[in-house]
């Protein structure tokens, strides 16, 4: 286990080209930094787009995290064409989960995140139901009942984005938040807003996916955890996982077990997320992990 | 293990009722047979469908088989309305192999059957293509080349048919078989062909799924074997799995592991399809495994 | 789904004879029983041991739960020399947890009883130390401290027998309870104590087994539930899975992806367990699910 | 997919220092290298040990492979006091497969590598028995014949280790090969011996490892690829796997499920060698796959 709080991860995506590796590991190198992982992957053998998650130590970095930033844009970045970003782990990614009634994905964050194994500050918990409040506050995490109805969902959209805006939050979980967010709400959170939904994506595209299993008598079911884009359902798959379901599981214990793969799915993407080991790619996601 | 040429298996499918179990198992422990397994399975609590699969040993039978499905039909059958088989073991399927030129399912097929893991005799493999013939004919099994080409479908059809009635097929297997087959063929064979369709269905039904699970970027890749219906790719599924692919994978890997999953879920379906261990109920099936 | 308060469930061990599906099901169908569940195990095609579980419905039973406990032992079990008992889904079984300070195996237990998804009553939880009170206490779940210290093991197992005795419990669940339990205690509950290993037994019986593990390099780490007997990790085995680890997951992370497999394993075991799902038959289970 | 025959391998183990990554990028970038993989593992966040797999193009390099190994030694290698060594792809490793009377793991191999899945040359099957000598014919694979009795078990080994220096090869796959090699045999191809091994090691050491997974109850089989060492069954894992099972399987269908996983971890264990994806330290691997 390396010390978190002197972990940073550098994430690039950019033409391929050769020299790149030596490049950026020359750099950080020479400014003091010990690499701890570095990972890549191209496209295409030559030609290709580019990407690389490298992770490294800060204690002996001789500028500070502004000159860093800098150096390596004016050194390499630039030359490169790169997109990129730099993080530290000691400054944790502020979370806000939106649910509805189901609780099932929520309590699997939260509770592992009061365990510590959910590197981020969980800062609010906004539903458009009452029923969760108690499960909430008991983690001791803000929660903001927001009403949603027909005739208000504009004004309920603007008040999530002022709650979010004044908790500074980082990430958006959707853990089964049951309504659908405009295409200028999803907008304003590219890459920042991770959906669970409860079917292997894209088999059972749509409402009721339990229903649709049982009816097409599929042997697995499954559920995938993806980044929320305009388009509904279809944004970039982060994690997907299945259980084996027979001919014995209605609908009902299709749900029983679905609920059970979506906690651990969502769990697991949003990890990695906070870690910093996914590059969304067009419709595609790079997982390092 | 049973001594598989004294086993017989009962299949059932009637409204629910009170009294089967008794009324079946009464029926035969009076006639000497020995039950040696009995699964069963309802749609609904009470007024549903019911399904029963029962094993049972001959040897100690006090009637002939023909005797034997007599009195069953007079004194249990018509009484509650049942659709129901006896097999017997000893009376090895006949079964035929449709394949074009992908290799790896057929010759899944022929291993297994060649070691004596898949309970059939394997009567002819029927191909579009020449490719396949030395690989066929090393297993002693006969290959029958049946061009197919736009302007005879059907009669390429009809010669299939032909040398399935010849052989006294009782399966059909597509093994990748790149052709579609007509309604007319299809009705002749009711629940009696299986396809290996190369995707989780329904995600990425039609061609060239790979490429979808590569433009998509799915985590999961999978196989499906149904039963062939006019429908195509809509047939009762029998079995499904999974293997977990990444953003490293590009189609052609995607292809390799897809094989290896379709070569593991076909026979697994081929295998309970000969132990009479599946019974299709509308769309969807019921596998006693 | 089945209306679970009018559910009853048979479990038989008994010689394996021909005629017992039918007895058994022609007395139920006789006295009003609507059997909806009826699996079946033999150890030998003939002259083997015999199990049974069936599942029924009792709204149309003819007689007490009395006469129907007497009646069958006098017109069949002891015709067949079963061992039998009838369990009514109604009477929720009482459940105890021992626990020392690893919370998540109590949580999930907790966690899934409190929405529901285990038909029991969690009528205590022990811990040899304070630091879980408050997680159970927010169950609205009694916390009982009991200290143990090497002079006074056989005090602190008096103490927990008269809690259990107290509480009227019918499974003690040790979900990391990290005490051995003496010969004597186990002997007062036999098949009513269910362990969590923290390991995929028999692979790395006794302290540690991460560190096993790792040690040794393993590709799959794993969790194991069984019965608890005098001869310490070698009861029956009620379930197990595994997780896939790499060189990269250090003794910690081991830990970490150990405890999901754990709290879904022993989940599993407890609800089959509250099924009346399982049979011990030497050190061997059968499990009907 | 890259040109295979373009591709090469770089596998270095050396005490961790800052500057490895990016003076080893850095000297195949300036000699025309372009790099398609970086794959890094360090045993300790600092002063652990450090491992590397770079899997690099050929076309563009500046020097031959010879001046390339001298300079890479003298610039980089040298200096880090480096483990190394550099595979060529075109040069496709010779593969001798020994064997006793189980089929499947061998037939596993031969097919795949018939179909182009395996890289490299299969010069020689060797069996202490006759009877798989049609089936690896039927490939075109030389099959070797030498007999082992208790009294020429040295002269056995001899006329094995002849055949095998005959045919150049380069890695030995014991195929389900039930004799016990010697401490000198093994000594002699250091982690160049890849065995399958049909148990969860280290579970059910030693011989029989079905009747003892029967015996003892469990619910899942496995197997396990190892490199072999002196020490019986202890050798540094590469590769495990397992199916469920339950008590409905007995002794025979826990083979037939376990002889099923066998051939799949084998097959990646040996594909993984042949990819240069493995490197061993200690008793454990570090698997870049």
């Amino acid at each position: 286990m390396l010390h978190e709080n002197t972990t940073a991860r550098l994430l690039i995506t950019c033409p391929d080209k050769p020299g790149i590796v030596s490049a950026v590991s020359g750099f950080f190198y020479n400014h003091g930094a010990n690499i701890t992982a570095l990972d890549q992957h191209s496209t295409e053998p030559e030609g290709g787009t580019y990407f690389m998650r490298l992770e490294f130590q800060t204690p002996h970095l001789d500028i500070s995290r502004q000159v860093l930033a800098d150096t390596f844009a004016d050194a390499v970045a630039t030359r490169y064409n790169m997109n990129w970003s730099i993080s530290y782990a000691a400054d944790l990614k502020k979370v806000a989960i939106l649910v509805s009634k189901y609780d099932h994905a929520m309590l699997e964050l939260l509770w592992r995140w009061s365990r510590g194994a959910l590197p981020c500050e969980v800062v609010a918990v906004i539903s458009n139901h009452e029923d969760l409040r108690a499960d909430v506050e008991s983690f001791a995490v803000p929660f903001h009942h927001v009403v949603v109805h027909g005739g208000n969902k504009a004004g309920a959209e603007a008040k999530v984005q002022s709650l979010l805006a004044d908790a500074g939050v980082d990430l958006v979980v959707l853990a089964r938040y049951m309504q659908i967010l405009s295409a200028d709400f999803v907008a304003q959170w590219p890459q920042r807003i991770i959906n669970i939904h409860h079917s292997f994506l894209p088999a059972f595209v749509g409402a009721n996916p339990y229903q649709q299993a049982s009816d097409k008598g599929v042997k697995l079911i499954g559920a995938t955890a993806h980044y929320v884009t305009a388009d509904l359902d279809q944004g970039p798959i982060i994690e997907q996982d299945v259980d084996r379901v027979s001919h014995r599981d209605d609908v009902e214990i299709l749900r029983d077990l679905g609920q059970d793969v979506e906690r651990n799915v969502l769990a697991r993407a949003v990890k990695w997320h906070l870690e910093d080991r996914i590059i969304v790619h067009g419709n595609k996601t790079i997982v390092f992990n």
